[in-house]
């Protein structure tokens, strides 16, 4: 959804209650507000209310730094959890990259072309082979080669270069190091990866082989947040592509290249948008 | 989505207006509605907000039949088009057939197995082909056959069971007959048909040998609304499947028959659940 | 593909070399068919030639009973495995169902509607619930419970009842029984099993409830021949159908029931009409 | 699939006739040749015979430039039409392009990572908003405004161009302009255009707007060879999206975007890999 507006959007999820939405909507017709979009859920099994609420605020009476205090007694009353996002205000994006490129070339011709709501301030890379990407899209490239024995070190030096550049979320576009938990810790469901299968199935290492080995019929790809266990933090979005006996090994890699890097680039864009929500380690997309 | 509970469906149309959720949110919290599903739309080209929203009676403190009187306020307020539907009140369909039986056959297991929020109290049909499904599944069947030069007495002998069986709305499950304007007025926006194309591609007769001469790459099936202009109603559901050249007009004929039935039962159950808003020719589905 | 010839079927699979198509094609040549249909495949990592072949036998000049007299010379020349089908000799399969059934009743409809190119002359079930439907299609049903400890006399029960009707291959139609390793070694690749996942991922039992847990955007389900390794035979057929959190477990059911009885079908058709291919524990599909 | 061989294609069509494949087999097998991939087809309806033949030259004893006199008895005999193409002989692509460089970036993606196998000699284009692309790319850009009446002029020196350059075919990555029928003439069946719909619907101007309009529940896109009659010729791939109302009309642009270029590029390998047979109007993939 392209922004045409200057807007802001708040994200809230809290037990299922009468009376959430009147109280919500009560308080932004209070203070003026045009509301754009508007999305909610209830998962009637979890008794979870969760919503996401888009307005334009030029009408808005309430200035942004004081939406909290605003906010504050429905937000204790309903014991929600919520933030709230000023859209004009993009997100600082790292990407993480190691040799594969498509899914680095993707994104930043999305992002040239106008259609990630984020900035990218630094391409970080265990290699220098996609340096002469980020200098095509006049993107600062940090080399942090990773040696055996040097991850803390490197992720040391990783760490000390998002702060400097106070990034807001990274994306692993094919970076093919695993993070440790102490990095993960640093940026929690802020650290976003592309998993080249359907994930559960063929989770860990060398997934196209194991595809081509198994027979399967459709071949895909899984983005999802990092977390401390191995592809398995939430999802954020998924896609598969028909594959024949036509197709060989190197045919399985090529095409899902493509799923790859239109699954990442999805998923980065609905994570700018603020568009996701974590419950109960899986999400649910408003889009 | 199953419904489990006695729901009532409040439905809305109208010009985009701040206070409008606030108004309805508050309306239903004051009568102490639980709200199970709720869901917006603001169309910002032509102005227009859509929404549905759907409550358990349980807790609620109006009785239905004095809800036209107690929302008539709001609705008068913003200009709203609206209607309330109560889920237990099934709506009563009546299909429409000629000779192809694969449509109804599906709607037949569906609605046997529960999947069909609707009753169906009659099949008519201008051939004997498909009277053992009828039969089969216990369905009252009525022959009634169109001879040229005779539409307007079959038309005539068919609104008149229609009457008799107090129907809701009318699928035409490959029925191969066209209705006359006059017909589609009795039940305007309650007839669904089932077009064996992608529309708008192939509109009117023989879709499947049109797209077998042109060698698209996809063929398609889309179940809309009928209205006065042959194939040009508004659309709830399309789907298409890939071919190759390794497909005959006969496998098109084939593959097209599941693509048909399941773009028709789609459509059946999202109009029987009350998900379809009409507007501006086309729909909005809140599935 | 629709059958409108009375045809023969060459199914060969050998290790890939020069000549292979020219002989084959000229021993064809020489006994005069007309050939309808040729696929072949080279599998250039195991070095294997897999091929199906489909000819008219108007013309053709030798008699089926003297075809494996005069093509072994060939056959031995290059280490073929192969077999010969006759498109008019129908395979007579059996149905195992036990309570659901979206599959039963799907392969029923097809079965009548002339799409599957086989007989059924019984269907088997450890339940009364499908029996109405096998009676509405004229299908014998023969009721074999499968009590605690009881499975043994069971499949011995089956086994009789399948010589007796001489049935080729066994269709598990959402049939709840794990087969013992004995029983499905008397019909080696020769059952056909469906799961209601996309496997690899969640195989084993419940694998909505595990989709719905893991918060898998795309649920699946898989169609694949049943071997001694519970889930793990080789696939013939997969598909997936996108979700989204507005659908809650009984919806993934709902859904996925339709993805179950579509890939199904689809597996029977392709086992029927002789184009599955069975190498390295996978499926090569000439479709 | 990856060519990792120097080989060499055989492109057939004719009457379907007995003999057909063993004549073509038998001859290739007393050249040696081994064989890598064979497609053929029998279109039963217009009795035509189809099919691709690609063998490795390392083992073949037949100089290529011997192949035509060699091959014309047989291919007289069956009255074919053939070409044969040499796989290490990349054949020349000019791009054209305007003002969207969505295709354009993803073909230049493509060909850098050896995706497709043709050079591309020269990009041309009417205004220079992509030249920094071709820049990043280091392939060639040629700026040839198209005037109001200087559409002539144009063309002669587009023309011009492309001979100096050895072209051997083009593809209008979203190129505006409609070229002359004089101008087709000089690349019959050798000029691929993208349109954005899924052809027959929405050909002509404006696609997403209509198909905005219309609300339909998919959006499409499709490749075609260029003839004279506007969005007709032959089409080689396409393939759609589902969209809801959620998606606005720039929405439909963005997603559409995307899938303008994943069909052009899969038309662009699928025609640089001899995949494409022209019959009837309609192109036989062999993919």
């Amino acid at each position: 959804m392209t922004v045409h507006h200057d807007t802001a959007i708040l994200l809230i999820s809290c037990p299922d209650q009468k009376g959430l939405v009147a109280a919500i909507a009560q308080f932004l017709y209070q203070h003026n507000a045009n509301i754009l979009h508007a999305d909610q859920h209830q998962d009637a099994e979890s008794g979870t209310f969760l919503m996401r609420v888009e307005w334009d605020l030029q009408s808005f009476d309430l200035a942004l730094e004081q939406f909290h205090t605003a906010f504050s007694p429905i937000a204790q009353q309903f014991g929600m959890h919520w933030r709230l996002a000023h859209a004009t205000q993009r997100l600082r994006m790292a990407i993480f990259v190691s040799r594969y490129d498509h899914c680095l070339a993707d994104l930043l011709y999305r992002y040239q072309a106008g259609e990630l709501n984020c900035d990218i301030p630094i391409i970080i890379s265990n290699h220098h082979d996609t340096q002469w990407l980020a200098q095509a899209y006049n993107i600062p490239f940090q080399y942090i080669p990773v040696h055996k024995d040097g991850k803390a070190e490197a992720e040391a030096e990783q760490l000390a270069i998002l702060r400097h550049h106070h990034i807001d979320f990274i994306v692993l576009a094919r970076y093919m190091q695993v993070l440790s938990a102490d990095f993960i810790r640093h940026y929690p469901q802020r650290i976003i990866n592309i998993h080249h299968s359907f994930l559960p199935a063929f989770h860990g290492a060398k997934p196209y082989h194991r595809a081509f080995e198994r027979g399967v019929k459709l071949i895909g790809a899984t983005s999802h947040y990092v977390t401390e266990i191995l592809d398995d933090g939430p999802i954020i979005e998924q896609d598969v592509a028909r594959i024949s006996h036509r197709d060989n090994l190197d045919d399985l890699i090529r095409r899902g290249a493509d799923l790859e890097k239109i699954v990442l680039s999805r998923a980065v864009r609905l994570h700018s948008e603020h568009r996701v929500l974590l419950y109960a380690n899986k999400t649910v997309v408003f889009d």
